[in-house]
């Protein structure tokens, strides 16, 4: 059998995001999704009627059949069923950035990581091509498979180790998460003075778009870069809230000590 | 004389990003630069010739005779200007987000603020239409002919008063500069392992993109928002450098509070 038909049937372990959208676009590219399990029935049937699988929130119920199966839940639960399955010889996957590739050695003999690096949301539709992959596998044999499979879905596919993996994922922290904790902090600023958000929408979209040809500490701007103390300084006196306050301040010391020395 | 076909001749004082971008559009919509005046000599002269205007370094050789003075140097400049030159009458504005409409007022008697909200880069042409203008004038006439002449340039043209523009600058400051602050820490995160900071670049835009439809304090999303505590230890042990352990430390914990009440 070839790599490129020895994956048929695909089990997901999770029905949030990120599973979801996997086994959606899995789906599309004509991979046969059999079973969705979810611990919460509901999830797990309203995943599987997307993709015409059949739904279970029991582990015990889980296919043995599958060629490949793709654990995508939270790190908290991928701890805890990591420790409930057992398939043996069959491929088992997680999706996680932060968890090593050998949470799964107690699951399988074949195993590995299938991370794809993006924020997936219910309400929008990821356009997989442009998705970096990252994949590791503890057997070169299934790290072929997972090449295959990611490159059916995605035009930029790596092999990442679990420690460069890690790495990548705290940088995502600081690029997503709290990128959008600063937008929801402007918003917050805004709301207080009863001004619209939609003001800093094509400020905050082109700010983005910036670092696709431009490093990002070459086109850093802003009060804290210029080393102006003055506007600093009238800007503190003006954020009523503490917490703002605490993050003006930490932020643009950081952003002048590494601008002005 | 109609509002219409009021202002003819602009002159330009400042001829940094702001100053260019908002030349070159004005330009290109029929108004005409006559003059820019830099304390550079150089910078004067590229800005002029990319709007057939003459340059000057000399503040007393500004034209008497243009219809608009659009001010458009950094924050500590325009201090500096606004009292070194007189205009008696005729319409002065400057494109601050942080300077109140009063720091014209020793200039001349009919003055306002011009202030498009945007990051403003040398690599790239910013779509004027998408950008926020925020107008204010001392006297409604030339509210009226501020308005004109942003609407020629942008879909969105606001009148907002110097205390809410003072608020959407800071406000901006969060969006746009710590924003970008938030990349470069990704960018020095991954550096250090060697990884190219371009597997970031689709989390970047989409990240940023959610915001369009969404509201960013209702798709946080990471460790923090799920209150994930072992990840945030974990995380911390990982990041060597001594500021970026702050900011995640600092933006961790505000997250975590906002969330985990």
């Amino acid at each position: 059998m070839t790599i490129q038909n020895s994956i048929r049937n695909i089990v997901f372990i999770g029905a949030g995001n990120v599973a979801t959208h996997l086994a959606v676009a899995l789906n599309k590219k004509g991979f046969k999704i059999i079973q969705v399990y979810s611990h919460s029935k509901k999830s797990a049937s309203i995943l599987a009627s997307r993709v015409k699988a059949s739904p279970t929130a029991d582990l015990s119920e889980i296919s043995k059949i599958a060629d490949l199966y793709i654990i995508s839940v939270s790190d908290n639960a991928l701890t805890e069923i990591s420790s409930r399955i057992f398939l043996k010889d069959k491929l088992v996957v997680h999706t996680s950035g932060s968890h090593d590739i050998s949470i799964l050695k107690g699951i399988s003999s074949r195993y590995g990581v299938f991370y794809p690096l993006q924020t997936f949301s219910k309400s929008r539709n990821p356009d997989f091509t442009k998705i970096p992959v990252c994949i590791e596998a503890k057997k070169k044999e299934d790290e072929k498979i997972l090449m295959h499979i990611a490159m059916k879905l995605s035009n930029d596919v790596r092999v990442i180790n679990s420690a460069s993996r890690r790495i990548i994922h705290i940088a995502a922290v600081f690029a997503c998460n709290f990128t959008n904790f600063m937008y929801s902090s402007a918003d917050k600023i805004l709301l207080e003075k009863k001004i619209p958000f939609d003001i800093l929408k094509p400020l905050i979209i082109e700010t983005a778009k910036k670092i696709i040809s431009e490093k990002p500490s070459e086109v850093q701007t802003g009060p804290a870069r210029r080393g102006d103390l003055k506007i600093m300084e009238k800007h503190l006196k003006m954020i009523d809230d503490k917490d703002l306050r605490e993050l003006y301040k930490i932020i643009s010391k950081q952003i002048y000590k590494t601008y002005n020395k």
